[in-house]
């Protein structure tokens, strides 16, 4: 049984548990205050052109959108995400437990257009008996979006501008951010990224680490007392090495790009697969995940040999499968699938 | 240098770091679904002699205890808890985070008192206008507590009973639960723990593992859609099987158990050590961690060589300092101790 | 300057300050223990036809909404509401700061329909992966609506129906409840709202009370410890002799059926004024509130004498604009407006 | 029957509901906007001698406090408060809803000390450890205290030092202020308060009103878009001329501080009638409540003509009773009790 059911199926990257063992016994301060943590954010600092950010790690993709968005928002804000945004739909309403409405605006293939944002933006502004509202006090994208798109910087240039304008932050959910950049369809760099946006994550988890998601405030914007926060709402963690010792691997010799870009040439030749096959796509995508059309039929006989992922319903007869490369994912497991 | 300032600050047992390296490459399912997990779930219950216990894998301490308590409680309770107590003092307020008081009653040498539970409930139930005060819905305590004491088997049964008596659930934060169980002053085992409390938790992260405590509901009692309330606190995990492939390895073979026997074993020379220094003893703790008071010059000559803990002002002219051993600690450790 | 701004602009109506005045020296019990509230929670329950409701007082209408929504989800739920929805728009994200999300499905004229709620249900329940998302745990609709349209009982028997099935309670928020129910195109009783609902308010601020709103649990439904969980939200009232004394009132001699009708007519003859006028009506709506499109002109001359509500923008030369009737407003009051 | 159970036992004082009455038929704007309030407004400040304070009113006193404290606070910090304060007891959690800590030091008759407070902050700041903990980020105190204490003006300059050094804002709580400040023990005049506090309230609900508090925010410090953060909180009163009109009452001619000097006046006979027959005093209290010692035969003969309070047990044969005199307690009220 070969998976393609997502991109977290495997432990971590070889060289990461290297790591891990052989630091594995020396005696650490705790709560990040390690100096494997100092180094995994200065080469995250550097890797970013940002020779100023804040960086801080957390466990995973939920928690960091939950802490990032509550810390950054004041009380009478909420974030504005596409109808499509993790925040909106997958996160069992975390934003919403730290007291924070998510405002919902319509994307189009999983993004959030700069003109939406600035109609929404300027209509809210436009009247005062809108205190009556939550007012927009953050901008949510995820990069790749959930279905699997990319912004141009061109895109992303807009989105910032359109922040700036109204004075909101813009915040990028990069929970895969490593198969976005290396995605032949991106036309950005991490520090596009680092420029374009007010606070951003690159994540771990489906990247390689263990678990591990760095958060680059890239403005000096850290919300003040930042750690007291984070374990207000149980979120740090005791052993920070486990998170500072994977990022400083995945920092290393530009290991996270390395393998980001591994996914993709992957899924370039799933895709290839999946032409050949006779798949139909649900939509097309860049990235690691792809999205395809299935009978029940189809995924009978592909569930014999492949673990996929069942994304959604599409319409009475068929399914839309999601197939997703990683890292971990090889040749082997492609001729598998090839094979079928 | 030699560090006794706590007990996270070595990595993870070597044999749990050998099942992750050798498990690495596994596809598994995510968010604890996975063998391990099942597997890990399956020896705890066993271990606990409690074939019906829900298990469930949770990150860090502070994390357990808010997810725990705030979807244990109904909306009208708080949860009582000792002055001293992990959650009264030392989460920068995560529970109440969650929107739920902690009733503070005094404790002595970091320990509630069955009376002083009973007198508290009594008191409360007999006046219908207490209905503007929080009603206390669950009893947290700890073993061993916050400075290292630890209830007898007596104290449990007589706080079990004042809840039963009352219908609402104990507690037990079991952050250094092998510590204590493994204590020479211990006269209980975990099946005594899982017998007496409603719920407690194993913990991880000081006893062992990279991260991760493992919450046992013993009595049937898990709150419904108890995954959906984690998620939706940021707390649940995307590669469940980092925290089911350690609890697997640390009670394969009792591993939680002999690790935390020499942590005590350990920590009975650390005492004899220390008397030979003539040190004097904040407390008598039978557990993992000793209190000893230090002048400042004290603490200067000790810092050449060893790591300690400052755990709080004493006098004018005392500091109480901590003295941890672990899993972790080693002969060596304690010989450069011995030859300071 | 005569004021068609919106149906709270007038104090109480004067029968209730009338009372007020009257029984102001006695020395009544506070928090709702007086017999005032206990003789307006009876004339409530028969007015509705249910003689076993529990119905609760409090003072606004967000304050309802929130606490009656949060202390009736479980921790894991949300509430579904149409996109134009009072909890989705106009509440500064009340609802999300108990910690619940708003789940907006859309709606047409701001009414939901039982075939979009059924969809979401059924989509929701197909699939186990959906515990990473917000269950859906109640059905948020209001009667009049916020464009002021009405639900058939057809659509109500509909709603709840669904409801039923999937076991959520449906909620219906009535801060206009009067202006509905004697609306000449409402087919509805207050007996068909207390059977067909879970919970429903009715609404005094806008109906004739200073402020108040009369919750009732239609099905033994009632919240455990609400007045607990109504004082943890900062909504019990002290003098709760001042909620009890208005509805006391209002469902005396059916003043509240009788002020609202009074509302209804005056609705009418504005109607009448309106067309008469040329004035372009922005949607037709049988109750007290009549949207209407006017340009900045008209607009400037209109305000010379009337005081009116900008709803919203219509387009780049036309304002939504709301002129609204009430228990208060006079046939004085609809002669000004005809003579403009 | 003659009650003297609270001082929330009758509606408001004449002057109030005459002006309720005459005001009834205006068109007055919503949610605050109407003069009425900003006269109330303005008297405020100037009877305060403050000109630039911001004056906000809400409906009670649980709610102002959960509204001011979680406006206030920083996500990092909680409340320092008495106890016995009404926050840390009597409010069923609704600081912590708002997901914040009260920080509760010992107080002595009702009153925190300036230097319990001092050592606390200096403690908390002696140590970069402390980010594990609640920052203390605001001093709470009551004036008069829940027993009917006062703190003197050289304490409560005190008070006010310690919070200028630390950068924390000082709240009092004013629910019976003008029973505080018209005490003959008071050396204190609202003034006072004004300028030594940072912010703090007008009791209106125990001082003649039907419901409402003023609070004061003496430093130009109300929290940004404070109206958005209050209607989150579901406090936002539509017909905010019921707390506009009341205070502008209370505040003309000094009748909050006349209708205040006459409940003391009462307390005073009354406290000659308590001691004529012969009964114990709890406690010396110089305001309008009085707390004695009954057995239950004394409560028994005195239940049969008089209405009081149970507030507490004092040991096995002694309850504490409350007596309390207000703005309408009158000299036949009195009469009845010396004819017990």
């Amino acid at each position: 049984m070969v998976s393609f059911e997502c991109d977290y199926i495997a432990g971590a990257h070889p060289e990461i548990l290297k790591q891990l063992v052989e630091t594995n016994m020396e005696s650490l301060p705790g709560y990040g205050m390690d100096h494997y943590t100092e180094s995994a954010k200065e080469k995250i600092r550097k890797a970013c052109g940002c020779p100023d950010a804040d960086v801080e790690f957390l466990v995973g993709g939920t928690q960091t959108n939950a802490v990032v968005i509550s810390t950054m928002l004041h009380d009478w804000e909420g974030v504005i995400a596409a109808d499509s945004g993790h925040v909106s739909v997958h996160e069992s309403g975390a934003i919403e437990f730290t007291g924070h409405k998510v405002i919902e605006l319509p994307g189009t293939d999983g993004k959030l257009s700069a003109s939406a944002v600035r109609d929404y933006l300027r209509w809210f502004c436009s009247d005062v008996t809108h205190d009556h509202m939550v007012f927009p006090g953050m901008v949510y994208i995820s990069y790749p979006t959930e279905p699997g798109t990319l912004y141009t910087r061109e895109e992303l240039e807009q989105l910032s501008s359109v922040c700036r304008e109204y004075g909101i932050p813009l915040y990028l959910d990069g929970a895969r951010l490593g198969y976005g950049l290396m995605s032949k369809a991106s036309d950005m760099t991490i520090e596009d990224i680092a420029r374009l946006t007010d606070v951003f994550y690159i994540g771990g988890t489906k990247v390689g680490a263990l678990c591990g998601e760095a958060v680059v405030f890239t403005k000096g914007n850290r919300p003040a007392h930042f750690m007291t926060s984070v374990k207000k709402r149980g979120a740090l963690l005791a052993k920070g090495r486990l998170l500072g010792i994977q990022f400083d691997t995945l920092f290393t010799d530009d290991l996270y790009f390395r393998i980001s870009k591994h996914a993709i040439d992957m899924a370039e030749q799933l895709k290839t697969i999946i032409k050949e096959k006779g798949w139909e796509f649900y939509m097309d995508s860049p990235t690691n995940q792809q999205l395809i059309l299935m009978t029940e039929d189809q995924m009978e006989a592909l569930g014999k040999t492949i673990a996929f992922d069942r994304w959604g319903v599409y319409d009475s007869t068929h399914t839309i499968v999601r197939l997703a490369t990683s890292w971990s994912t090889s040749e082997e497991d492609l001729d598998v699938l090839r094979s079928v």
